[in-house]
């Protein structure tokens, strides 16, 4: 049997809450083994974990992105499965901003490991170096321009497609925005577990 | 111009995740002013407000139960214009053990204002008296028979509906399960707010 699969989400303060916690809850009821690491110097108040997100829920992260890439993904042979990078305006902007960001994204592509982004967050694969340009992508429709600008094929993920409101291109998968995150977790999910475990939680989930 | 209308949204150890955030998420984009509120007992470690969530997301409310009730809601006339119970087996439980729930949702039903619940959480209206028992509702399906049981008239929201996968009496509002609960806050925002906005937020999620 396969070992379980490792994603890392990135959570900082501006986050979008509801393309966090979908994407996370979806991946946990795959059985995904899923970190939420907070992005450096976002952390809210006196808890160095604790982000404000974009609607004002607080989020506890697990542990910082420092501390995870020191002890879960020091070696490229250790990079998680997946990372995933929630929209929210400020979010992005915090994640566009952080050095660090931008090393283990840049590690991830070398190693043709998975990025997942949604809504605000492809621009933070612009922000870094234009990873994965070139790549089929999409993003919340205010972003198209910026993206198609940078060298990035924008699509409208098509209606009633197999996937979903998702754009996959390889190990790159983007979605819109916080109504089609139960389509990017699926497909995450599809991606790292399998698309029978996907179905399954989708069905459990009440979707479709 | 109206006030802003008040909810209060309920957490405790082992809420589902997605089907709090999303629904305090949507109502703070209809500009519902909502707290928050963590359920006696159901705290995570030493920070007093942060509940671990049924996939492991650690949420950390605004402020407790106790102290929501003696600064907001101590008099009838102060009752939130909503009350609103996310799902999750444990944390239903632990709002259906909770006296403090129970006293105050006894008052928000006396006072004839909304109580919303989805998933498992219209169990908790039944552990607490059969709060508004005889009324149409929905629940996650596993649920149905507790419900009819306790004589509440169970229905399967009829898909394509114009309120979605939800079922409004008067001022009781439920919903199925995680993948309805978009459908779940968009019908409170309406409730609170007016349709008109709640379109307009729907958009900007990029709902349907």
């Amino acid at each position: 049997m396969a070992a379980t699969k490792r994603a890392l989400a990135l959570i900082a303060r501006g986050s979008e809450e509801m393309e966090l916690v979908i994407t996370v809850d979806v991946l946990r009821r795959c059985n995904v083994d899923v970190t939420v690491a907070l992005v450096p110097g976002t952390e809210t108040g006196k808890d160095e974990l604790v982000a404000c997100c974009s609607r004002g829920v607080n989020v506890k992260a697990d542990t910082t992105l420092q501390a995870y890439v020191e002890q879960h993904a020091a070696t490229d042979d250790a990079l998680p499965d997946a990372i995933i990078l929630p929209g929210g305006l400020d979010g992005a902007k915090a994640m566009a901003q952080a050095a660090a960001v931008g090393t283990l994204l840049q590690r991830q592509q070398q190693a043709g490991k998975l990025v997942a982004a949604i809504c605000a967050a492809p621009t933070v694969l612009v922000a870094h170096g234009k990873l994965f340009a070139g790549r089929r992508v999409t993003s919340y429709p205010s972003f198209r321009e910026k993206m198609t600008e940078a060298g990035y094929v924008w699509e409208e993920p098509a209606a009633g497609s197999p996937l979903g409101r998702v754009v996959r291109d390889d190990n790159l998968i983007t979605s819109l925005g916080p109504a089609t995150t139960f389509d990017f977790g699926l497909a995450i999910g599809a991606a790292l577990a399998g698309q029978e475990v996907a179905d399954k939680v989708a069905a459990g989930l009440l979707y479709k």
